[in-house]
């Protein structure tokens, strides 16, 4: 059996979502919390890798049980008396084995949002991108139009050169909604390369502020080239909004009951 | 002739507002910059003292300057290129020698919130108080009117046995306001005890928990007990929401000029 945990946290004082020997992550203190629960070390799959900084609303992280000794409530509250206040135990559902948060994924989307306005404001600092010349909105919008579809997304993902995985990727869509001083931008696919959304946003910035042509953004995919591409925009603006799966889950019993 | 700046800042990574030789304070940082743009060390005042981990939206900063070497724009840019991201000034405008941010106040306006929902927010940590429980916000409303106008504080401060200042002091308003999860606890008032707010605001929770009647406010403040009333309310919800002054002050350059 597989439990299932949809997480919250505010990257800023972590090192990334994935796992490392020496630095805090979001999956480090997670095993952490985990082990004081089950008195012993266990494996864990994250959906999706967040970088330095990135936000998550709704990160998946999931692990095998072989014996049920806890309910999905139990669990929650046993995780949220453990985890330090940057995470937060949002659902903890229960799947069978043959869940992966990564394959099993049907579609991620993220947030990104901008701070769009001439005066700084402290409190948004790490949560927001503050960008304090005038963008138009409507450019970006025509701009975002293509990058939705299936596409080689070369121009717009950070990868190594001994990454063999294809740079072919499905953009369901692309939203910008704006209020009052904030931009939002919302990005839905199957899955995304690395960077590839602060690419984006960093690519569709330069639209804006009338740089560079809606148009463009069709020329840059078709270049393959990163480099031509708009800089990459700051981690702390960025959010894992959700993950969704196939509706085929066990419904659990925790949710039934509270029906 | 004396430069006066509204300055906001987030609380959390300062051991209070009051410069201290070892440790890191908002007037510290504040001085540093000044240092760095006048090239010469000079002592500046404060409006109000905010304790560790209190924000402030529009907390006064002032120091003298014997020659007008800079425009009000011009010191408002250079202290934002050099102060640190958690503190920004939001506005510069000279006066004459005889203002003092402290006696010169006519008015301060604190801020408290409340994240009054069952699960908790960690983007929201640091920065309003989550509480999980049912608040009657009418019951708290009722309470908060007895706060209003002038009475003695001793219940509901803080104060060092050597602190010879009047516990009186005189309470405007108390407002309570909700939108959704969210409740903000408005306090004015021409000046306040040392944590009087957080005091205010603990008794009120304990109101709207149900635990006390809104009487027995009233019942507290006769009393003039410390140990009486509730506990003191974090820290971390309470901000310096703005001070005002007379409005004789001389109009700015810069403001005219902007009209």
């Amino acid at each position: 059996m597989k439990v299932v945990c949809a997480i919250e946290y505010d990257g800023t004082d972590f090192h990334g979502s994935q796992f490392h020997p020496t630095v805090r992550t979001v999956q480090g203190e997670f095993n952490i919390a985990l082990e004081k629960i089950l008195k012993s070390p266990l494996s864990t799959d994250l959906a999706g890798r967040t970088d330095t900084g990135v936000h998550a609303n709704y990160q998946i992280c999931s692990f095998e049980l072989t014996n049920k000794s806890m309910n999905e409530n139990n669990f929650k509250e046993a995780f949220n008396s453990l985890l330090p206040d940057d995470i937060h135990v949002v659902k903890v559902w229960f799947e069978d084995d043959s869940f992966n948060p990564r394959s099993g994924a049907t579609k991620r989307i993220y947030h990104y949002f901008i701070y769009n306005t001439k005066e700084r404001n402290v409190f948004l600092r790490n949560k927001m991108w503050w960008f304090p010349y005038h963008l138009d909105v409507d450019k970006m919008r025509e701009g975002a139009r293509y990058f939705e579809g299936t596409h080689d997304f070369t121009s717009f993902a950070s990868m190594d050169k001994d990454d063999d995985r294809t740079p072919v990727r499905t953009i369901y869509s692309v939203r910008v909604l704006t209020h009052s001083k904030y931009i939002l931008l919302r990005f839905e696919g199957r899955s995304f390369l690395r960077r590839m959304v602060r690419n984006m946003v960093g690519t569709l910035v330069k639209v804006g502020t009338g740089d560079w042509q809606p148009e463009k953004i069709r020329e840059l995919l078709e270049i393959k080239d990163r480099s031509k591409a708009g800089a990459t925009a700051p981690a702390y603006g960025l959010y894992l909004y959700k993950v969704c799966f196939e509706q085929k889950q066990i419904r659990s019993v925790y949710e039934e009951e509270n029906r």
